[in-house]
């Protein structure tokens, strides 16, 4: 933002979201040619200590982007991996084995005391400890072995956005290195992202449906289920509309008892195996007269009450999710535009949250 | 239920759910009298195996039970755990070498073609399989290397109840049996648990608060945790209300900003490190004017809006959420029938869900 801009723009609700939500493509960019040479040789270092369990340890916005490292191991690695449930160290002093464990802990700020004394208790047991944060001076980064730096420059907004999808690039570059591979394809990521943004007055469309929503039910399944946790955490963030986020599998293992004509539902839907998995849930939807919006490839927007197509030919699954966010990104601030708040002033929200 | 029961009766809503409730305290003693010694020889069986991390596997109700016992394993056995994400088996292919892995898969029913699947390519990875279920028949105690029966007899309600509590106390001898303990303070279950639920009044004149609200949010830290998790879920199941589940410490990283006069707050405190924990988290809710409402320890309920005080004096707080779960069972059963509706008849639920 200039300084020269007329003040009154200057003071628009949402401005420093909407810059930073702006900023995604320039900084997917930014990753792929100055971060991932680091990146490469912070992979090739672990792949060489032969990590046989990976423990991911964040919260909020980097939990999600934990959870979809979680599913790059798993499926591309073969890793198996947990979330790590951060209160047995914390506040029960847990002290487990973590001889050949590597302990991944996203936290863009690097500054949380809980994440800190998990990563140092971590690397005390033994673990191969890495920080993936925005910020390579933090405390986070000075405990673990390992760091890799997500570049996504200062962010000032408090729902996170650029720091997600930097996270989920690193992340995602950082897995492609543990098994010796450059992961080339991400180099089309920045100007698809550029062109997803592009078209915001699509998502403005889109939000006006949920000007009086109540409540929302976010699904998807595999890669898109991470997309589907963040994005409700940024509606609850921006607009506190209650949205509740479920893998397709356990919608239909109790919640979906919730979901009918006042529920409004959006669906991520991956191309590939993820998206396949998630019909039958759709179909259940659509069964029951559910408003389903669909986020992913044209013939399941076609087949929905209204939808954005994602430009996913050509995309591997595995990358979807990093353009999959911005159109919900671009929804929650719109949304939250739309009932006359500002996406930049939530209540009660700390950028460095100490949680202990 | 007696057949010579008048019909009015007989038709009464949430019937089954209520009698199912009510069982918990026979369960509990019938797992501590028959099911112990066969617990503690499958548990003598895999300790001798030495696992050296372990992966559970669940969904719904089951999956707040696996969550419990992550706990359970982490703190008090000091092994990694993860919960699995099963699409990564069953929509992926991914087979990651599950060599020293102990996977636990519970499910009330055994029945779930994608948990039998997992389970099966866990088998087939090297790992050791656990089934933990409510049907030593069904096909995932079939392609499991070991079996525990949770032995809480038929469940016919579509809100799990007695299965829950039935598969924390089978999860807590397994893991004492693991360390080579016999979990001899389980003992005191049975009649706390008689005690609880004999308070079904006091549930009822909380419930009455909750009769018109539009969303809740519950929240824990610690062993406390999975018991929100569940709670949120049969309130939804029964209720449909939007009930919205976070650790403490995730709560303060964003959904905080959605709490406010309109959203009421349960928060369940262990009488330990987790209800500690929890401590600024109570504070800060209680600085934003919240309705908040404790279930646990006397002098924690007295410093909130109302609450359920639970017996916890002399109960360790890993046995704590066998009890705690009870009067929010209640509470959902309550808030369903206030409301008017059936807490027997959950809309668009099966008993045994297929997912794929």
């Amino acid at each position: 933002m200039s300084a020269t801009m007329p003040a009154d723009h200057r003071e628009r609700p949402g401005r420093i979201m909407s810059s930073e939500m702006a900023e995604q493509p320039a900084v997917l960019r930014r990753i792929l040619e100055r971060g991932a040479p680091r990146i490469r040789e912070v992979a090739a270092a672990i792949a060489e200590r032969a990590p046989r369990f990976v423990l991911l340890a964040a919260r909020g916005t980097s939990d999600n982007a934990a959870l979809y490292a979680k599913y790059l191991l798993e499926i591309r690695l073969g890793l198996p991996c947990g979330l790590t449930s951060m209160s047995t160290t914390t506040a029960y002093g847990a002290r487990p084995d973590l001889r050949d464990v590597l302990v991944v802990t996203v936290s863009q700020s690097g500054g949380s005391p809980d994440l800190v004394a998990s990563a140092q208790a971590a690397r005390a047991a033994g673990a191969i400890t890495l920080a993936v944060t925005n910020n390579p001076d933090s405390p986070l980064a000075a405990v673990c072995e390992f760091h890799v730096d997500v570049l996504a420059g200062p962010e000032q907004a408090l729902p996170a956005t650029k720091t997600y999808t930097a996270s989920l690039l690193s992340l995602y570059l950082l897995v492609e290195g543990l098994r010796g591979d450059a992961g080339a394809a991400a180099h089309m990521l920045p100007d698809l992202a550029a062109e997803v943004l592009a078209r915001q007055e699509e998502v403005r469309q889109l939000a006006s449906r949920y000007r009086f929503a109540e409540r929302m039910v976010i699904t998807s399944r595999g890669y898109g289920y991470p997309t589907a946790k963040e994005a409700a955490l940024k509606l609850m963030e921006t607009s506190y509309i209650p949205a509740l986020s479920y893998s397709g599998a356990d919608l239909l293992h109790g919640p979906l008892a919730m979901v009918d004509n006042i529920s409004p539902v959006i669906a991520v839907v991956t191309d590939g195996q993820g998206g396949k998995a998630l019909q039958p849930v759709l179909d259940r939807l659509r069964g029951r007269g559910a408003d389903l919006v669909v986020v992913g490839p044209a013939p399941q927007v076609a087949a929905a009450s209204a939808g954005f197509t994602l430009p996913t030919a050509g995309v591997p699954e595995e990358l979807q999710p990093v353009l999959e966010i911005l159109p919900l990104q671009l929804l929650a601030y719109e949304v939250t535009i739309a009932r006359g708040q500002d996406p930049d002033a939530p209540r009660a929200l700390a950028k460095v949250t100490e949680t202990h």
